[in-house]
This record gives structure tokens, sequence and C-alpha cells, in this order.
């Protein structure tokens, strides 16, 4: 049973990453390219990441995926278009060194495991993160060096922007073959260090409208979309940029929350008409607006993508206060140990006024948690050996 | 306590109007004048209509209004833009007609007593009924013979919608004084008689935005509010218009839908957002594209105003079988006998193909009642002395 020859393993973690302006459209679905700009903050692995190993061998006789332990159907589109355009660039590449270590192993079947650390149904664009793991331990394990935005994008368009920390965008690009529409670094991770993120998990039934169902179809349908897009994103892009370089919180809340307001809009406006917002997100909106409204500036901006959990960006001496109030408008259930993940944060008591603006009825029951995370680094090689999810025989390592 | 010298009094009905084109947002707010042309279907009065007694008398000593019995403030801008505006057309009339009955009556003061046959706060347009009512009695009282769009206008702007029958588009004209603001009616209410209306009264707790500070916020802040009034409404009044004459069902109703949605994604587009919209309101749009998917066309559509209450068209053969699924998928709490109002409907049991497409989980209480109804005629004058709200003192009569 284990393979006689040796296996080649490389396990990796990537990161998720939220949009701050939103990518909604391709003008190519096959190569999966954007009808605009997107540009977005990489949220830290301690508390969101996907894990990856991928292992090369002679052996193998067939190419193989495990998701979070069960075996999946390697034939899918995405998967084969990321497989094909890794070993494209490998041959390219080894066809120009011929003193490789593994000559051809850019032909050896690969068999992949991946694993999320969080729930993968919880609509936390987990395939941005898997997509973006599977692009660079596959770049690691086929010895590819070259920029992956196109391994990454063809698996899944924003998973691109998961291959860098910090804030990164994603260029549209202006060529029908996609070489120019590739994602790049705008600050690193370290540039904004009081930047917070919670992540607002709300209750909610199975999502009726898949992204890529969902804006192929806001293409075809909407007016409003085409417009966006066109006239009003890339002024967006360029402003954007500035608040992150100049950690301009005021305006990057605001023009986070107008972006994501937007987007919606345009869901709306497809026909038939998308809503991933409901009336828990909606009553997150309007809390936010109260908390910044009694504060008389943006301390907290909200972002939603295509499902009803928020997205709070804050400063980190806001973070106790505003967590507060969520737990004042959407007290917990049961859970309430289980309420706060992620970053420890001080507990902190609401002023009267703040109650009182707040002023809507409690929600019990509206989210379910907060993950409280930060802005993170790009993708990691893990050397640990321990960290691998295959075993010596290319087979999933069975759960710990 | 009597008046000695006799008081002229005019009792008028009018209609509410649904908008199948919307009206958001105005190029001026003082002359309300909108930034785009609007279409809208008359409801018939046997359902839905405002009442409205004006009796003038030289007594008087001043104006007084009193709205469902309670006396409301006559001093409010939008009133009194009403009655300078009535009082300058029956100025201008009188200079030319020396031998009118009531010399100076437009220098009379004005007692006006106003009631719905509806709840004011459903949330179904009750002022837009109520000032063209206003206007329309005035001018009977008045003697005014011109054209009353701009004193309907004047207290709420879709209020000139409802001074005629049928199917009326208010053109936003384009000179700065408004005097080219009209509306004009594009069919009568004998036009298309299969047309049905159902509105679905959608439990919900009071509107947080105001459609007069709501339309103001996305003029000033929504970039795509601007271009659907400059880019996309245009070429929809001409597409409606035709819909209409052409009594095309199929496109009137997509249109319809879509025109709805794009106004509710302009609100969204709004900073602060605006969402009138709520997971009833949600549940219903996923329905009717449910039923007629099920059926193959558009057999039903919808449109929603500034509120969660649905407004369905559909045509007489459909809607026993609309009502039944209304009734699956919101089945009424415990007013079941008087969950259907207004137009009688026939039971119809639901096809087990149709129930298990609408494939929902039953949402009980989620509508409170549906009223049907049809299209129908402009103003009327109320002849009958008994249907006068004010006695012959100028005050409000006790209610039956």
């Amino acid at each position: 049973m284990a393979a006689e020859k040796p296996v080649v393993a490389v396990t990796c973690t990537a990161p998720v990453n939220i949009a701050v302006i939103k990518y909604w459209g391709k003008r190519d679905e096959k190569l999966i390219l954007p009808i605009n700009s997107s540009l977005s903050v990489t949220l830290h692995q301690d508390q969101l990441k996907t894990t990856t190993t991928a292992a090369i061998s002679r052996d193998f006789t067939e190419d193989r995926i495990w998701l979070n332990g069960r075996e999946e159907d390697i034939g899918q589109p995405r998967l084969q278009a990321c497989l094909k355009e890794i070993r494209r660039l490998a041959c390219k590449r080894r066809s120009g060194s011929p003193e490789d270590p593994l000559p051809l192993s850019h032909s050896c079947k690969v068999h992949i495991a991946s694993e999320n650390n969080f729930p993968t149904a919880a609509g936390l664009a987990s395939s941005a993160a898997g997509y973006a793991c599977l692009a660079y331990t596959l770049a690691r394990v086929y010895g590819v060096e070259s920029d992956l935005s196109e391994v990454a994008r063809r698996g899944s368009g924003s998973a691109c922007r998961s291959l860098y920390g910090g804030f990164v965008e994603w260029q549209m690009g202006e060529r029908a073959d996609g070489k120019d529409s590739i994602a790049r670094q705008v600050a690193p991770e370290s540039h904004w260090p009081e930047l917070r993120v919670l992540i607002l998990v709300v209750s909610a039934g199975k999502k009726l409208t898949g992204s890529t169902v969902g804006m192929q179809t806001s293409v075809e349908t909407s007016p409003l979309l085409r417009f966006r897009a066109e006239a009003v994103v890339p002024a967006r892009m360029v402003e954007m940029a500035r608040c992150v370089r100049e950690r301009d919180f005021q305006a990057f809340g605001r023009l986070t929350m107008q972006d994501s307001n937007q987007f919606h809009a345009t869901c709306l406006d497809t026909f038939p008409p998308i809503s991933y917002l409901n009336d828990t997100s909606r009553r997150i909106i309007h809390l936010v607006h109260r908390f910044n409204a009694l504060h008389g500036h943006t301390k907290v901006a909200y972002t939603f993508d295509a499902g009803p959990n928020a997205v709070i960006f804050t400063l980190d001496e806001t973070v106790a206060e505003f967590v507060a109030a969520v737990r004042h408008s959407f007290p917990p259930e049961s859970n309430g140990d289980k309420f706060l993940q992620g970053l420890p944060v001080e507990p902190a008591l609401l002023s009267d006024e703040l109650k009182a603006v707040l002023g809507m009825d409690p929600a019990p029951g509206g989210i379910k948690y907060i993950i409280a995370t930060q802005v993170g680094p790009g993708p990691q090689v893990l050397d640990d050996p321990g960290a691998r999810l295959l075993g010596p025989d290319g087979l999933p390592k069975p759960a710990a």
C-alpha cells in the first residue's frame, strides 16, 4: 500500500479576504475576468484560514482531492482549470531549467487535501481562501515561481486577492487573455496595526442564489451594475487606496459601507432580484449608523458579501464598546460563553445615552457569534511535517 | 353658533394610485418637480378612497382642517402651498368672469374635512389620494376649472396622478417653474377590464425613513439614482405606455417588477441606506417568481412603494390561484374570515406541483390581510348632502 517511490508533499495555509470595493460580475466567464477592479483586506489566519497539503508521486494513478476529510470530484471544471494552469506554468519553467531535482514532476498525478478552521457553509468566503491555498500549494509542490493570480482566479475570482497579506487590489485588466488581470499588494499587514475586524455571523437559512449564478444574472439584467462598473468603481478604487495609504478611517469606513450598499443595490436591480441581506443584516446596518451618529463620526463600518453576515471594520479603541452595543441589540441566546471568538475583547458598559440611541427592540439570537480578528499576512508554507493533511501513503490522515 | 350667511360646501372622493414606473427624487424641493417621469395605475374607490368636504363662508374667520375627525395644523407648508395655489387660480379666473355667482369667494376662509376608508398608517399611499382629493374639492368649491396638477403636486408629488382614472403618467417637464410638470391620462379605467390588483398588507413596525426625507437623501448621495433617472426611466416610460396600450401583461408585469426593484436598489445605494422591504416582502417577491416560473410566463407581478406592503398586478383568471398560493405561504393567523377584503375571490385548490414549487416554510401571520381591487376612475363629486363630512355650521359632523 505505501508508496515505494518518494512522495513530495507541501503544506500551506491561506487567508480569507474581505472586499471593501466589491467584485460582482465577469466580463469573461471562462477566464474569470471581472467587469471592475476590487480591493480587499486580508484577514488574519489565526482566526480564519484554509490549510492544504498537496503531494505528488509517480505512484499516483490519478488526481484526487479531499475537502474537510471527504473526497470530492476532481473533475470539477474550476479545479481542472487550476490544475491545468499550474502544470502549464511548471512545464514552461522546467523547459528552461534542466537541472531540476524532480524532472517531469509536472506530469505526476497529485493528491490534495484541504481543510478550513471555520465552518465552510457559514458564508465566510471560504472559496477564496481555498483556491488561493490550492494555487499556492500546487505552485510549491510543482516548483512554480511565477505570478499565481491566474491560477487562483480560475478557481474563484476573489481568490487571487488571498495571495497577499494586508491590503490587496485585483486590477481588472484590459487584455482579452486576462494576463493583466492580477492581484497586487497595496499595503502590507503591518501598515495599519490599529485596524480590527469583527465578523458577525448571522442566523440564516440556506443561501438562495449562489454568487457565480448571481453575478452572471446581474451582468445580464441589471442596468445599474454596468453603470457602477464603468462609472463609479474606477474613482472609488483610487479613493480607497488613498484611504488605506493614509490610514484615514473616516473615509475608509464610509466608502466601505457605500460600496457594500451599492453592490447589494445592483443585486436588487437584477432580474429576478437577489437579496443577500436579511432583517438581521438591516438591523446591524441601522445599529452601525446610530452608533456613528452618536459619536458624531464614522467609528465603525460594515460590509456584506453574498450572504447576511456582517463584517465590521473598526479601530482597536472602539472594539469593546461596539461589541457591547451588539450584545445589547442582539442578546446571545444560549451560547453566551462562545458568543465572542478570536481576539480577546474587554467587557465594556454601554452609556445610557448609547442604549437610548440604539433604541431598537433587542433581537435575541439574531447574531449567532462574533469572530474578532485583524489584518493578517498572505499564504504561508508549513514546514512541520505534523501539519500535513496527507500521510506518507498520499491519503488523508485520520482526524486527530 | 350656526353660520347666518350661506355656507358653500362640496364633497368629493379621490383614488389611490400605484406607480409602475416609480417617482423617487425631486429636482425642485419647493415646487415638487421630479427628476424623472412616472406612470401609475389608479385603484378603484370602492376599496380605497379619500373623501373630502370643503366649505367656504364669509363667516369663517380662519382656514381649518380635520383629518379622520381630528383637527390638524393648517399651517403645514404643503397644505399652505395647495391653498395658496388654488386661490391664485380662483382669483385669476374671477378676474376674467365678472358674473360669477360667488364673487370674491376665493377670499373666503375654508373649512376642510377629510377621511380615508382605509387605515392611514397602513402605508397605502394615503397622501396621494388625500392631496388629490383636496385639490379637486377646493377647485370645485372655488370654481377653478384649470389643470390641477400643480395644486395636487404641491401637496404630494404623486398626488397629481390621482387626478385621473385608469393609467396615468406624470410628465416630469423641463421648465424651471414646473408648468409642464403635469399628469395626463394614458388610458381610461375601462381600457383593461381584466386587470386586477391585490394589496398584500404586511405586518411591520413603524417606517424608519419617510419618503420626503428618503428621496432627498437619495438625490444627494446615490450615484445610481441619477443614472436611473437620466438613462433608464425615459425608455421605460415609452415601453410601459406601450404595454398599457397593447394590454401586454407579460411585458407590463416584468417591467413593473424591474422598476420596483430598481427603485429599492437606489434606496439601498443611498447613504445611510434606506430599506423599505423586509423579510416578508422578500418572501412575496420569491413567491411571485416561483409562481411565474411554474407557469412558464409572467402571470403575476409585484411592486413595492416606500414600505413593506406588496401590490400585486394580475389578470382576473389568475386571482383565485394566486390568492390560494399566498394563503399557503402565509397562513392567516387569527382573522381568517377577514383575511380577504374587497372584491370577492373564489376559493381555489393548489396543485401539489405548485405547493412543491413554492417550497418555502410557511410564514404564519406575515401578511395581515389582502385587499382585492381593480383599476378605477378618477375623483368624483358626491351630490348627496348626506355624504358631507361638515355640517351646516362648518364643523365636522359627529361620526355616525
